[in-house]
């Protein structure tokens, strides 16, 4: 058992939280990471009432949390209602300013999990009252900005200890194995939050061709781009970038953004139909860099355990081979 | 202790690896080093034949390497036989195609380390006879790509167990203190190259301005960029770029490359006038991302012993509470 100050905030049995993926991350793969003893999230994405309802009835009495896209959230608080009335576990906030909703969280009696992309972020989660700091390294998919997760760790946890040593932190991007979870604990982080290796779930809400995609690439084949939000039209402010596999759709466009707002609803039709059709060349695989780690789709129950075996036994066997060093 | 199959390979007490930074370190950084049971390496960055004798001649009798720009080295391949002529402990290549050298280090039977950038880079290293693969994340200081340290490591590790078991993996880019090495062992690295942290030593050849800009910086305040390239005319291949801090210099000049290029030799002889008198402002600071970390200029020995206390403590620290829990 990898017991932590993470869980034991949160009650649970491993420092483990599924990362609320927009699209991937539903009620079914939520309930099977907290089932498992980690705590699992429903991905709010950009959104969606009624499908937030439909996840939460999926994910059924099991205890989960919800995250959502800041600066989407801001733009329609009722859903932020909608799901504290669920009684969620924490509500995870990323990509904006978390200012206008914390006190709303923090009225229900809901942790509040920001998750940041610079020191200067951290800094101002805290502030307003984040319990859980998430330092998110640009090797994760989706969308983040350019900070690493191996120095932005250990940077957020000095800046804790010194200043607001209640808050926890967990470490995003790139954690995909018992490796990455316990170099996230030496590097000073109290759990880990796993997004490409619970997308690459049996319960994830991702296409099969996608799960191809990714098993098939190598880390040296994902890029940070900005056009599968151009092509979407989607309001993301420009420090946020959005890690995907190098495609079809990326050689042609990146690099090339100019053409593509002047492209305009042409492309983003195609694009919503190769999506649709689980085109993996013509739309986007939304993976981290740890796709290279990524063998297999399991089910997140099994990843989960065997994350945390992996990270025990790691630990157990250095710390062994150190002893005998000094003996 | 810290003994990994790095330690053994070497012969030295602990698994470091001074990075062979460019003009910051000489003889006397590598030999400190060294003598405090790592491994020192000479940065014969983009190759002074008169230089390199001199900084041999200041490490005395410590047993310590020496690392080169592999393109440039390949320009004067000469100074290849002069090092070797001096009987290192290891030869070190980064940025460019190792084969047209590697015959001729393992001719002289001396070790041959490739620092690389990509997975695909690795399995050429070791084609060619690498001893020790070096995989550098792009949080790392001065030149490199942009694969993070807390992906590219593992992966290489997989490759390098299901291929060439023989070959030994160090980490590098981001390790600054005794939570990056023992983070970096638990990602199935042997051991850690150590750049920005022995930048900031008091034996590194680094103006005091540069270090102060350092201390002072968090690890938001660094970018990757080829504007310090450009300014310098040095024909670096477009896939790498260079991270230093952010500044004025910086601020002017990055995402205005094509100007910069056409500003030609008077910017130059501001840039080289300003290194020259320590402005930290008016030419760049080479440090990672790992600059957030980085408090107090502190003797090299020490950096390395403080290094290896913190990492076995840590390990340590986790195993107890993980047995605890266990029982």
């Amino acid at each position: 058992m990898l017991t932590t100050r993470l869980t034991e905030k949160l009650g649970i049995a491993h420092p483990i939280i599924g990362a609320p993926m927009a699209f991937a991350a539903g009620g079914r793969l939520a309930a099977a990471v907290s089932r498992a003893g980690g705590l699992g999230l429903i991905g709010g994405a950009y959104g969606d009432a009624d499908w937030l309802d439909e996840q939460f009835a999926e994910a059924g009495n099991q205890k989960i949390g919800c995250g959502f896209i800041t600066w989407s959230l801001a733009k329609q608080p009722q859903l932020l209602d909608q799901v504290l009335a669920r009684a969620p576990q924490a509500i995870f906030l990323s990509f904006g300013d978390p200012a206008p909703l914390a006190k709303t969280i923090e009225a229900a009696g809901v942790p509040l999990i920001c998750q940041v992309q610079t020191l200067k972020d951290a800094k101002h989660a805290i502030d307003v009252g984040a319990a859980i700091i998430v330092a998110q390294g640009a090797e994760a998919g989706g969308h983040g900005e350019s900070r690493a997760t191996f120095t932005f760790v250990p940077e957020v946890a000095d800046w804790i200890a010194n200043n607001a040593p209640q808050v926890l932190l967990c470490a995003a991007g790139g954690v995909g194995d018992g490796r990455g979870l316990a170099a996230a604990l030496m590097l000073g982080a109290d759990g880990v939050v796993v997004g490409s290796r619970l997308w690459a779930s049996e319960e994830a809400l991702v296409h099969p061709n996608m799960h191809a995609a990714a098993m098939r690439a190598s880390g040296d084949e994902s890029l940070r781009s900005s056009v599968m939000d151009i092509a979407r039209s989607l309001d993301w402010p420009e420090r946020y970038s959005c890690r995907v596999l190098k495609n079809d759709f990326t050689d042609r466009w990146h690099g090339r953004e100019d053409a593509l707002r002047e492209a305009g609803s042409a492309v983003a039709d195609q694009w919503r139909a190769a999506w649709a059709a689980g085109d993996a060349d013509g739309s986007n695989t939304f993976v981290g860099e740890v796709t290279g780690l990524i063998g297999a789709i399991a089910p997140a129950g099994r990843i989960v355990e065997t994350m945390v075996e992996e990270a025990a036994r790691l630990v157990g066997r250095q710390a062994a081979k150190t002893a005998k060093a000094d003996a």
